[in-house]
């Protein structure tokens, strides 16, 4: 109820500061008989570690996660899994002169309008550095879901738009992810990214970005109509994410342009399953899962720490320009990929577990 | 659990079918010692209820509403407050030729697979008739926010773009959109309009439309980081929303294209508050209301139901062709707007009650 | 979160006062695809009907439920279910001289201090006649009990304990609980309490009762360590019944007195089978349950609406005697048993359902 | 929902097994702005710790506690709390004889049924030890009603009976309490329990008890009717405490056996409030704080780990012998004081942030 746990048969519960002594979880409700250990998550945890090329935070974090329950010789018993991850490169002194100004675009001035008071370090709570538990707990729902339907599942994600370059689909590549810094699905594009990302890192700016994700192999049948539909949860999640903005699915905003008998997904018979013909609908249709692939997109604004001077005011209701140094990603949207990836996960291992208790069967 | 609620301090839970004996709700947890009458809910309902412009559905239902709890000697008495809405003009024939084929674009395949067998009679729980209960909870959420804070909060609503027509923003004018039968805000788009839908509707066809919602008069502090954030709820209770396939806030999908200057809203001293010099976040940042107003905007597909016949098939595995007959709207867009106010106006009211029972404060 | 609510997964809502216009309750999360009717639950609503004896408050009411959504062709169809009860007997104007004043012993005093008013007319919402949609959405919950497992799970009542009079366990016979007016399994018991109660009615006064309720057939397997264990939901259940004041599982207060070896249930093999020596626990070892019979006893206090004068104070602040008139039961705890019952049947049912979604096994 | 956590406005999750790496939780919802670092949870983690006496169980655990979370520059900021215990002290060998077979009375059989496997070293997830962490959410529970109050609530607990042996109410004295190694008020009582329980120990046997605790300075008004009573919160918040089998409030079982006029508590006026002539109702009338002290009891089982073989089967359905080596308490009723006190507390503050929010006031 105070907002720091997700899900309801499958949940996590996170707490920790960017710059406090430890971040953790605890993920309740996760499948009893699954092989678990941390190498299961560190992999993922790697990806969205800070550091790794110049384009994300230069903050040194060896985010290696400790498992400190429910695991029992070497599966899951369905008791709570603790999760910590020890703060390493902790600089509280890079924000010292944030201590009484408010960051404009950032939780600075929301946080003290609402507590009172607030951990300044590095943004506190609300840093971008509590979604590594996000990947954690998102590592345990990729097992949990290929465990409970004994079939692979497939969650991905790319960036396809930096600023206002957007990729060429036509270039799609989901091999081409791995290749650049941008988790970029088009070389070309990520070829032209990477000087323009440059650009604006050298200038102190920032800029947004626009991510997709997508999950393969989703049974139909997943969400709960009325309130608690599958791409409403879905969306909460994704809005959730430090950044985000903007969230859609399917042919998303693009929908609002189209007729009836353009939109709506036509279906066939092929093999003896229904077939659809086309994918507006992004997977989901009345708030349950068609068994399509289900395909979002989320904007990200730009980073709000910028060197750039700014205009703000401080706790004594004081006016002043604020720069904001310390070490940041010039465009936070490529770190989001992983953890959107992540929130799909636990939301669809969520509704499985709904649908088998609630309904009792897991369609094809 | 099960989806049929929406909240926590302030929670309704929904029930009933289009062609079934009555829909209603339960609204737990509206403030005590509020004056409430039918009278303050009948006034909403009216203004989202079919038949009442020749875009909109021709059955004709009264959408009389009635309270059966909650109530004493005028007064809300913190109980819950039990509301039903008999359903009139329940047409269930129309339907028969959708008992065993799926439509596309509609829930009716999702439901078969989630639960095995559906109540099809006008899409059954599926069907836009499940809104006016969210209206009317609503209608009691308005109230509550300005019972609890002692001033007015303003919710409105309009749409802001039918199939790719968009209004000219520089031609806003509030007063305008009780004037035109598409709640919009431009005099002049409004009128073209009118012969464009007319002409989707002649054809049997459907068209897509954008719809934006605004709170004013919000406090700053209200939210739960970090995975109850005010937006992340928000874009849940409008991705949830009938045929809604996107969500945004302030700048939304622009911000993509931002940098962190232009994005960020640089923040002055005005008559001693904090003011805002621009409203890139649309009135939330980290999670939590700015003060400013709260922007949003949604997505919405065109009416599924179309005369023009469509591809499908049935629960025997049966190819054929569809027509959907019946009496529908042609943009579900526009009953769409008191819908999203009344989501707008119910999560904020939540909110609010959780910011006071958890810090104890309601800021200005 | 305001407290209308029972269960997760199969989670049940209720509203309305005693002498407002309706109670009623949305039943979410049924399993699709059960026979259901009218008739399913009226016999259980029958049986906690007041009027039935001079034993029970002379209220007339016929408590002729209805049904409004989430049954379509005879069948559940896994969608909110709606339950109306129109109140026919009210006599609010018995009640107008505890407008102001508080009655010792009810919530009158509580109400006024947690809310700031109260509808005073019979007790308004913490009025037993509540209780009537637990009863409804209990025989839903049994439905779904058998309908999930696939056989009969059994689930009945008695009180066993009137006053200081306790019936004799040697003589229990579950038949004999349907031929008195008491639900009293011991034929002498209740042909003595006829006497006794008669005595106590006509002395304008009321007496407490032990309840003993319990559940044959219930899987091992079911609850939820370490908060939501099957006793303690239980015990909220039951303490949660009005009047109810204590609540016991197996053994219950008396396992203080045991030694470890007299108290701990031996476990044999028997046909295949694990096979307890004796259930001490009551059924549940660790907050789950053993597959033994579950069996709780609950204690009532006496009626506290009783004609013999009581000290007492009103809202402004005088002291004054206050006699109860009105109709009212001189033992709450005989109509409580089918009250428990259905309390019983509802967490079991939730329960199942948590455990199928959490663990997809239904263990024998 | 996967049932480790407790308390919703203020909501601790908790995870960690007996002889894992490490217990620990996450408590959301502390008010934002208490005074808060480790010496205030410690002292209370002390009374609760083994091997205090030869009355309880000698393994030695320093139960250090580590606050990783939630608290800045001395106060808490309204962010979760994140408090880790690492495990010094575990034996798991002890433990190997019962991998595979049940031990009576304990949850080895039944956490096998669920889950189909379990951590059998010290019980795993079912053992007491577990509830360190709920003594330490008390802690933080205490202060947060102090708080948020302003005045001091006293929460406070003692053994008032063991095995047969019950204490003499008129010999009460609280400061006694802290004197002997039985939180005992009755100096008397505890000079016999001592060469009793001893006794008890050295036959490698265990004997129940029944713990009372109170609260005293709650205010009136707390308590969600119908279904979250604050009695119904609080019995189930007792009955999920290890070893307990039954809990009642304020006359409890007795009540059965009183009269109407016997029972309910008359009120008169005193100082210009409302105060309550007995307390029958042991502080809650209707689900609702009366404003009178909180007076709960609870009934223990022995502990189920002795020395005295006891009939069991193990996993592969062969029947045996089982006596329990391993460190345990004689009494389990003794250590379960300072938990009871802890649940009492986290339930009183969590209904208090629940009344602040829902009505905006605490009355006294």
């Amino acid at each position: 109820m105070a907002g720091n746990a997700w899900g309801t048969l499958f949940r996590f519960t996170t707490f920790g500061e960017s710059h406090g002594p430890a971040i953790g979880c605890v993920v309740d409700g996760a499948p009893p008989g699954m092989l678990l250990d941390e190498s299961d998550i560190q992999p993922w945890l790697d990806k969205r570690r800070p550091g790794q090329s110049r384009f994300t935070t230069q903050r040194r974090e060896p985010d290696r996660v400790r498992i400190l329950s429910g695991v029992f010789e070497g599966h899951t018993t369905g008791t709570p899994i603790g999760l910590v991850i020890e703060n390493q490169d902790a600089r509280s002194n890079d924000y010292s002169d944030i201590a009484h100004a408010f960051r404009p675009g950032h939780a600075d001035y929301t946080y003290w309008k609402k507590y009172g008071r607030r951990d300044w370090r590095g943004g506190g709570r609300a840093s971008a550095r509590e979604t590594a538990m996000r990947v954690a707990a998102g590592a345990i729902a990729r097992k949990g879901l290929d465990f409970v339907l004994g079939r692979p599942v497939v969650i991905r994600g790319a960036v396809i738009q930096m600023g206002p370059h957007a990729i060429d689909r036509a270039r799609w590549d989901w091999d081409e992810v791995a290749r650049n810094p941008f988790f970029c699905p088009d070389a070309q594009a990520a070829k032209d990214w990477e000087p323009y990302l440059e650009s604006i890192r050298k200038q102190g700016s920032s800029i947004g970005a626009v991510v997709e994700v997508e999950a393969l192999g989703v049974p139909a049948g997943l969400g709960e109509p009325v309130y608690d539909k599958l791409d409403a949860d879905l969306a909460k999640a994704m809005m959730g994410i430090n950044a985000v903005k903007g969230v859609e699915i399917g042919a998303g905003f693009g929908a609002a342009a189209l007729r009836g008998e353009e939109n709506a997904d036509a279906m066939r018979m092929a093999q003896g399953q229904v077939a659809f013909l086309s994918n507006n609908a992004g997977g989901i249709l009345g708030g349950i899962s068609t068994g399509q692939p289900i395909v979002l997109r989320l904007a990200l604004k730009p980073t709000s720490s910028i060197l750039i001077p700014q205009k703000t005011v401080n706790d004594e209701g004081q006016e002043l320009e604020l720069s904001t140094t310390g070490r940041h990603d010039p465009c936070v949207g490529i770190r989001a990929v992983p953890v959107a990836e992540a929130m799909l996960a636990t939301t669809l291992l969520d509704h499985l577990l709904r649908q088998r208790g609630q309904c009792g069967n897991l369609p094809a």
